[in-house]
């Protein structure tokens, strides 16, 4: 894409820009640049902004708008330059489920299989959990890192997890704090320059997308979670980067564990080669793929097969254990994991009848880790490490009046009791088992208008 | 309509009622005065507002949503009692046009047929013309009076023209400010909300208005002119007043002169009788109007009758003189037009071939007015009182080669040139008379979805 500067002199102006954008035109390159820059540089007031924002939220932007949008993002800020790496850099985004800790496994394994990954996360926000939470259950594991140190730990073990630095898309971060406040979040082309214009920032060749569709998900419908990832996948072509999008299920939460240092204990366990079976599935597939768009082997099923044997022989979690030292973090607490923050009570959701259980209400499981105080419903918000649900039965397991469908972990009277209520509301149990079972990968997106 | 005020306790958030506009849902009384009102106390950001106009401009209001908004808006400030006066209170708003000077023939027309006429005008924006700057090049003429000073001159001789004063509809002056700078100014729903939140707040009992359509109206097609006087209309009587709506012509100026001084000059024509056929035509109409709905008479054709006795008998410029008079300003310049603001040049444009007038671009005569300096780019621009076109030829009007089409008074060579060029190409002249006379008053709204 041509990244000619704005001409100082540019006759553009914001009124002008909203207006045509408002009248549901395409808006030129020129356009694009002079808002996103003008407003990251304090020129083009919120007002104006915001007024866009909404045009755009109830207008839609083309793909081109889209790309260029994306873009203009992107290089407001820092652009990570890891050339100096040889090995193909990969990197995997989520939309945000319950219980998805793939993340964690992804990093040290792909990277134990060759690739590097040089990974920025978020913080969760709403009843999602975020990875950057989650690692900050291990006692000292810093993710604040400069571009120096975290060149440094990519070179020392192939992959690094950090949050965003303020030199990354400055602009994603003013434009989503006043998309926040302004009811301009829920558009697919605006999420998508925000989530492509962050992860492009940071030097990747490929990116695995996996779009989370469900009850858990911010996307209940297939429909918009397909939509979202096609225009991801086509932003990051259009961008000269190679974007596969997976849409997974998200209808009940992935694995048995939710609440940080909980999910951490889980994650262990995949990378001991045991876990939950959904969630091993999940973790091979998506390693799989990175895999797979990262080159390494000739087809997925080898990058299946690579994915198995860096979990079952150890290595990832070898390449884990690096990580966390690079990084400051307490080893002792991966060695035992008994030594991650535990909380002080725990309590049962029972079951109030025999049968199977039909349906779990995801995103309640959800909040009732944000009310026992494992997310956050503001930015601003700390997180308590240690509680969280550990779920017994899943969609389709029997159950027996009384028998315990889940544990709350917490530390809060009055947040367990709520909790408590919650998660038992959320399980659905009818008489005779599901006829099917739902596919964990629903869908693969790997090109433009391709799907398969 | 209930005008319980807002809970302080409430639980409405603004980016909820964002939210719901986007979503195009309708919002309730209790969600329109959070906004207005938290917008006026300066509770809710610009960027809130912004997104909510812009999300109204694309989703649009219903007639409830539009009447609880102008409500909303005239109780964000004073709302003059005029209980005190007898007689019924009624008053004229035009949407804006070229040379339209009815106003200032219908206050004094109107009070001397035994109305009484508190008229609250505004200045000129864009290519049209405003009430307040015509009377402005009447020396000493003050339409800056308080509230007591307007009763004073009010009680004096019937009716009074001042400006919009800083108690009156204080949201709407806040919100027209967003609106110019957010490209959401251009919604019949908030258009209607602004004048009519004004209008009303006067404390009139029936209002006319007069919506202009064609090349010199803000509206040029005859379809949306009618879709905001019907807005109006409804508006106005679900908030209890009698409201009617004429659309009328704009295709070409109104009258022969264009500029302040200028039309203070036809209006003084028009009250001693004489004057352009079309000006004196309207004038009569809309006269008429406001006696009826104002209830002097039992019928249209017995207001016209008022009017013209009230014109033709000299009692309407005696009315002026006196209202002049008790606002300030020098009479003698009423008494001797040739005593009010005179350009120093003149220049002539002239016809560039034998023909007829097939067409005035309208809007061009207004902005060669501007261009003179008679009108106004922005807000804060000052105006020259004297400039401005005196036509000699209208459509269908027969013109020969080289006969003066148009003259036009300038103070600026520069200025005086451009104009000149722009009033000159501003005429169509064609070798056939035009087959039929576009009427003057198009259509009449007089309740609602009812068109006569």
């Amino acid at each position: 894409m041509n990244s000619a500067p704005v001409n100082a002199a540019s006759p553009v102006r914001a009124i002008d820009v909203i207006r045509k954008k408002r009248d549901g035109r395409e808006l030129s390159r020129l356009e694009i640049e002079f808002l996103v820059q003008g407003y990251t540089r304090g020129e083009i007031p919120d007002y104006q902004v915001a007024a866009w924002l909404m045009a755009g939220v109830l207008r839609g932007f083309t793909r081109a708008e889209t790309a260029v949008l994306t873009d203009a993002m992107l290089r407001s800020g820092e652009v990570l330059d890891l050339s100096e790496f040889s090995p193909t850099k990969v990197d995997k985004h989520s939309t945000g489920g319950v219980g998805d800790k793939t993340s964690l496994v992804l990093a040290p394994v792909v990277a134990a299989g060759g690739l590097l990954v040089p990974m920025v996360s978020g913080r969760g926000l709403g009843h999602t959990g975020g990875t950057l939470d989650k690692l900050g259950s291990i006692s000292g594991f810093n993710v604040n890192l400069s571009a120096p140190e975290f060149r440094r730990v990519l070179r020392g073990c192939g992959c690094c997890m950090i949050g965003q630095t303020a030199e990354i898309a400055p602009a994603d971060r003013k434009l989503y704090a006043l998309r926040d406040v302004t009811g301009t979040v829920e558009s697919p082309f605006l999420i998508c320059a925000s989530i492509m214009s962050k992860k492009l920032a940071e030097g990747i060749d490929c990116l695995l997308l996996d779009v989370k569709a469900g009850s858990g998900a911010f996307m209940k419908k297939e429909s918009d979670a397909a939509f979202l990832a096609e225009l991801m996948v086509e932003t990051g072509e259009r961008m000269g980067k190679q974007v596969v999008a997976l849409i997974t299920d998200m209808d009940q939460p992935l694995g048995m564990k939710v609440g940080n240092a909980l999910e951490v204990e889980e994650v262990l366990e995949i990378l001991h080669g045991e876990g939950p079976s959904d969630l091993r599935e999940l973790c091979i597939e998506l390693a799989a793929w990175m895999f797979h768009i990262g080159g390494k082997g000739s087809s997925l099923e080898e990058g299946r097969k690579t994915a198995i044997q860096m979990i079952d022989s150890g290595c990832g979690l070898a390449k884990f254990r690096e990580m966390v030292q690079l990084q400051g973090g307490d080893l002792s607490m991966i060695d035992d994991p008994a030594k991650l923050p535990r909380a002080k009570h725990k309590v049962d959701a029972i079951s109030p009848e025999n049968g199977y259980v039909s349906a779990i209400a995801c995103e309640d499981v959800g909040t009732a880790c944000v009310i026992l105080g494992g997310g956050r419903e503001k930015k601003e918000d700390t997180v308590d490490p240690a509680v969280g649900v550990v779920l017994h039965k899943k969609v389709g397991d029997p159950v027996s009046v009384h028998e315990p469908l889940a544990t709350i972990h917490f530390n809060s009277e009055a947040r367990g009791s709520r909790a408590k209520q919650l998660v038992q509301e959320s399980y659905h149990i009818a008489g005779a088992p599901q006829a099917e079972k739902r596919q964990l990968v629903h869908r693969v997106i790997t090109k433009t208008g391709g799907a398969n």
